[in-house]
């Protein structure tokens, strides 16, 4: 069970972004210097936050990528999601009712309670991921870290 | 972000090995009678949950699989983890600490906030499975099934 590895990327360049002045953006190629990071591949997968609305693209010579929604409104859970960590875990193939032991249709109207069980558990790591927004995430670095990123990068 | 295809396999045959009479065993041939599931693949993963405690093996012409606890020590989390499931989703490779904008080391002693909510949600995760035992699973079940189970597997 893995999340794919930009998943750190994205978590990381979004925090970094919304640290930068209002209206400053950053483009792919700045943020994989920044974090070292393989630039056409960091580029695509920023491209999905902005299909996701967490970011936005402005093109043009200052052209580059800022937070497409204010940091109170960016969960974790969004960033996640955007980036192919959006679908459950667990696959139910409903084996109840394949085999000698083959449950009959009807006795399945109801989904089966492990798959049930399965789902309660993904929607509890959703509702941890989505209690948690970027704006909870600035408050919690040290007071120089703000002006550190917006000189390094801006 | 996939478990096991073998997850659902798992959860079916414990339950089903939970509603046996007493001493009763299932091999892992009829296990995969019962859900219509390739044997081979199927006796190597009930292997993993011998090795976990969930499920024992016993030996000789009459032997196979059961309950190695009481339905009510077992929970879905012993299951889900025993066959590939422990690993947290999310991997940190402390890209923070690399690239123009590494943060020196004296500043990383803590780990990352990114890292932390992410082990937050999986330990949602897990605490969502480990609240539901087999005795539970049972307990659900409609009043016909622990019967025709005993027929059709015992």
């Amino acid at each position: 069970m893995k999340l794919p590895v930009s998943t750190e990327w994205l978590l990381h360049c979004a925090t970094t972004l919304a640290q930068l002045e209002p209206g400053a953006t950053a483009s792919a190629a700045r943020l994989a210097e920044y974090y070292d990071l393989p630039a056409a591949a960091l580029a695509k997968q920023l491209q999905a936050l902005v299909r996701a609305g967490v970011l936005a693209a402005t093109t043009g010579p200052r052209g580059g990528f800022r937070l497409g929604r204010r940091p109170e409104d960016v969960t974790l859970l969004d960033i996640v999601e955007a980036v192919g960590g959006a679908a459950s875990p667990y696959e139910c193939r409903e084996i109840r009712q394949q085999g000698k032991g083959a449950l009959p249709p009807e006795t399945c109207r109801d989904a089966c309670v492990l798959a049930v069980k399965m789902h309660e558990a993904h929607q509890a790591w959703r509702t941890s991921l989505a209690a948690t927004t970027l704006a909870d995430v600035l408050t919690s670095l040290p007071e120089w870290a703000v002006g550190r990123t917006r000189s390094k990068l801006g």
